[in-house]
């Protein structure tokens, strides 16, 4: 099979179980519920974080049960909560995302900050699910995962990154200050990703900590490749990113640099990497 | 030992916790971490709902373990991240909070909203922590009183409440709209405090059930004591209370039958339930 293929089988087999996860939820008020499915599943996405999990947690020999699409569920409730936050006037003041309007344009701030927190909660209900209808003999797999989920997505993680990229003077030096929010705005759940699939199919702490290299390189080399991407529209006018800073060229060497570093430490697993490897490739020539 | 001087204990030992953890707390980027520790911290309030937590946990024979600490901590998280989205400018847009200036005057909009985001993230951090730290015999008990905290805080639970609050017409009824916000706004997360004490203390599901009873009507006494207090004061101008529905002669009745309903309930459990049920008199006939 064709990687695009797999990819699409994977991205729709997720997106099922998404779609029958939002359809099942009761009792939410209007209109929460619809800004909530608005900007979870009806406003596309490549699905990159959840799939990332999953393909980790199979390469461990993970079972694709419902405690393992709870959890990968879980990490796009985090992933699209930050945007519906990141997108709101007092941050970046953003009215559109992926070609729709975004969430705050179309139900308002006050809903829009509520949608926020609660796919936040939500991604939590989910994991601590997810723990509880994990067999016993793998709980405490589930547990860590989730610790370390929760742990990457904090004060000391992707909102890190979010008060830094927020804040007009953080007293970092231009380069560092980057250097901050790409690992933590952008890196810090993609690597949690890759790594509670690793924890949850019982990985050693070996290939743990190779993992971890990969996922932060995996997750430069998308954000650069996205600032290549928004130069080439026209898109970065408000923005500092590596392409401002460093110029085309620069970005350009190292998306090859990270991606040639990410492939070696992948390929250091003791497990087969090919599809991730090639997922990895992939990310580092896309064009949207 | 007279009760406020138990309660003022009880109040000081879980603050020290708390202190100490927010002291412990490395790499949170500034503003955020001060954003953090002015409104868990610098702002004072009851700890209602920790305390309630706990001496819920001690009935039922729990031990004050780190565990145990760790969720209290984690339940004035979820009751603080509330408070500073709520008094956000596209929500309540209110200026002070316990008699100083709320969050976004001194850190600004953005910054509120991710100290928000941080403490809603944070509060799960730590439910993971309390997980994980559990004794095996017990960890089940942490981990269905975790995932019950993450229900009633989420979008049908305490989010619920605010949207509804929040929203201009929900098409519900007056008297049924305000039962809503006051059921979950405020209930729901001071029943959760109680509920997962009793929880992680092994209850059986009659006492559980009773608990949850009680829990709502003192969310409710609680609420309606505060529009009384709000009314003396005449801060109550642009909100929709019990006391501008129904008058304060209604009020008063209703926080009467419902503190009598409350101790009912409580007086059925098999515990000595005293320092609870002079708790709950004393909400009845607070005046601040």
């Amino acid at each position: 099979m064709s990687f695009e293929k797999e990819y699409d089988e994977r991205k729709e087999r997720f997106e099922n179980y998404l779609n029958s996860f939002i359809g099942g939820l009761g009792d939410i008020p209007e209109p929460l519920y619809s800004s909530i499915a608005y900007s979870l599943v009806g406003n596309g996405g490549k699905r990159l974080r959840p799939i990332l999990f999953i393909i980790a947690a199979e390469m461990f020999d993970a079972q694709e049960t419902e405690s393992l699409l709870k959890m990968a569920s879980a990490i796009e409730c985090l992933h699209t909560y930050s945007l519906i936050h990141d997108d709101l006037p007092c941050m970046d003041n953003a009215d559109m995302r992926r070609g729709k309007a975004s969430n705050h344009k179309v139900y308002g701030e006050d809903v829009a900050v509520l949608s926020g927190d609660a796919l936040l909660n939500m991604a939590y209900e989910l994991l601590f699910e997810a723990v509880s209808l994990a067999d016993d003999d793998i709980k405490n797999n589930y547990i860590r995962a989730a610790k370390l989920i929760s742990e990457l997505a904090g004060a000391r993680g992707l909102i890190a990154g979010q008060v830094v990229d927020t804040a007009v003077d953080t007293g970092k030096h231009i380069s560092a200050r980057l250097n901050y929010i790409y690992q933590h705005k952008t890196a810090d759940l993609i690597t949690a990703s890759l790594l509670a699939g690793a924890i949850v199919g019982g990985a050693t702490e070996f290939d743990i900590g190779r993992l971890r290299e990969a996922g932060d390189n995996i997750g430069y080399v998308f954000q650069i490749v996205d600032d290549l991407i928004d130069f080439d529209k026209g898109e970065d006018e408000d923005k500092n990113t590596f392409v401002k800073i460093y110029g085309i060229k620069e970005a350009k060497r190292a998306v090859s640099d990270r991606t040639a570093m990410a492939l070696t430490q992948l390929s250091a697993l003791n497990k087969d990497t090919s599809f991730l490897r090639t997922l990895v490739k992939n990310l580092s020539i896309r064009k949207n």
